[in-house]
């Protein structure tokens, strides 16, 4: 069996750092393993739009800042299909009967959607189509038979979902859908960076996220602000490290290696951590370090953006072939679909026969 | 504007004497009336799916059942459009979007969704597909730009959920929905027929239908059958009329002109309830008169559906000409609504410019 992978986002907002040590690296990293024969990534913007069903513009706007920071990432269309989700009108039809699989009690038992509902606040008015989201994934998962996806802890229970989905179908309708795995981040470090501001979530509104598309001054500037040890006062302070959003950017992006060109006086973070405890290191030592270390990781990101962004028409042409290419591997799953429901009754010459035999006996 | 009409039927057993009356021959009358542009009948296979996920195949079978139905009631393929539901792609993608705009509970405080949710019995565990039809029914007016919709008074909590949509979605992306009308039956004694046995309904599984293919034999047979007033022992008794199922079926059927003919005694069905409160009239003589005045009504649906029996094949490439011609309508709406949404990016030339525009500023 093929190895699939699908995996994608939100266009409402440009990526920042957290997507990129969270998903995007890994996914590059997926992409160029070698291991996998289709890699589909996909841009939600229906999913999007079914919590922002009024502002249509939003996500309109976002689905080039999420292609361009895919492509400065180095997702490469030709590995893997880039796509818009809302392009593929196989993935309304195949939720549309997963619906019918699907009880009411057990969305509501959703874990994911339950914390989902209360970020935004929604409590009674929760949109269908956002308290149906984990059916919409399932369809996305399955159009593409993708047999690994790639999501944090968090997701989990969105995969369960799925693989319920595709138990229930192929049990009443016969074997036709796959069962997908999840694939789960291997370094725990790298789960989830917190804002600059300590805050343990980054968001746009609380304007606390250094995004790929920031300029080199913007990236030092956030990182010169960025919340630390509250406690660690004076350089000769003992410092903590745990919860310590300096250290925990590093843990994600700092390499040995990067010791001797920038901060010569230690092998490595063990090294730095320990002197920052015991006290004697100043907070701006060692944000300088991590700004020189994240502008080494982001600066190859910027330079393919600033590419891009001098051919905007060319990224569109990216995904509007990537989305053609996702639309016949779903078209040949719905197929697949309705001739197990045995919905194609057109061309169902044996129902034809059937029923005509049974009015001429 | 054109004066549409989209109405329909599930597809889950053959049609009644129930439907006949509710809304087969209004629906041919509306047909015949020259008042409307475009007529749309659907036979609503999705929607069944909707609450028969593990009966794929009872739906399957009775599609043709249906058409038959309606073909011997006179619906006529050059005048209305058959159409199946399933073969209208563009439907689901309508619902996808129309979920966005309906929250969970105003679906459940939807009157008839609650009522049929009762009736199933399905309490807690209501599919999702089921829960959400009230939208997946605003897809199908809306998608044919249906401006009246036929339909019982228990119906109108539907028709009011499709008008907020219609109005939501024109109010967030601009005019683009037409709102419809419900259209009620004018003769309130017809809006629903008691099952023969004197129950509310008829129901397949209570066996007390008299469907419209029943033989000449089986409509006497069941006639003869009939629950009455059952205080009524002998033919002197003075005998009830009201909520008697014998006279609620003539109230439906019969017409002053069919005494003379059938039963001279009496000149009009007054009269002969008459008879029958004040005591002195037999429930064999009234059955054997209801006989001869349904027999009137279906013996040409009867004949009618002989003939189309002997073309199933025919009757199929209709229901594959409408589903068609009912596609193409749906795909011009589902245009102009993702054209509202401004979804069509690969042909939104203006947003490509406005966002190379941005970049090269």
């Amino acid at each position: 069996m093929s190895k699939i992978i699908l995996t994608g986002d939100r266009p409402t907002g440009r990526l920042h750092v957290g997507h990129y040590v969270g998903s995007l690296k890994g996914r590059v990293a997926l992409q160029n393993s070698g291991i996998y024969d289709k890699i589909f990534i996909m841009i939600a913007d229906a999913q999007a739009l079914t919590d922002n069903a009024e502002q249509p513009e939003k996500v309109r706007q976002n689905i080039i800042e999420v292609a361009l920071d895919y492509l400065s990432c180095g997702l490469d269309p030709k590995k893997s299909t880039l796509l818009i989700q809302s392009q593929i009108p196989e993935l309304c039809e195949l939720s549309f009967y997963y619906m019918n699989l699907v009880t009411v009690s057990r969305l509501q038992r959703n874990p994911t959607v339950k914390s989902e509902i209360q970020i935004r606040n929604f409590e009674a008015s929760i949109p269908v189509g956002f308290f149906t989201y984990p059916i919409s994934q399932a369809a996305d998962i399955t159009a593409f038979k993708a047999t690994t996806v790639p999501v944090g802890e968090d997701q989990l229970p969105m995969i369960e979902q799925t693989k319920e989905i595709v138990r229930k179908f192929n049990s009443v309708y016969g074997d036709t859908l796959v069962e997908p795995d999840a694939l789960l981040p291997s370094n725990k470090a790298c789960l989830r960076l917190p804002g600059i501001d300590g805050k343990a979530k980054m968001s746009k509104s609380l304007n606390n996220c250094i995004y790929l598309s920031d300029t080199e001054e913007d990236v030092r500037k956030k990182v010169m602000s960025m919340f630390t040890d509250p406690n660690h006062l004076q350089v000769s302070d003992p410092g903590r490290v745990d919860g310590n959003p300096v250290f925990i950017y590093l843990d994600a992006f700092c390499e040995d290696d990067m010791f001797a060109e920038y901060l010569p006086d230690y092998a490595n973070l063990d090294e730095l951590k320990a002197h920052y405890t015991r006290g004697g290191l100043g907070d701006v030592k060692v944000k300088k370090f991590l700004n020189n270390v994240l502008q080494e990781a982001l600066s190859p990101v910027r330079a393919r953006r600033k590419e891009w962004e001098q051919d905007i028409p060319a990224v569109y042409e990216i995904l509007r072939e990537g989305s053609l290419a996702a639309r016949e591997a779903a078209a040949q799953t719905l197929a697949d679909v309705k001739n197990s429901m045995k919905i194609n009754y057109f061309d169902d010459q044996a129902l034809i026969t059937e029923q005509a035999a049974k009015y001429a006996r």
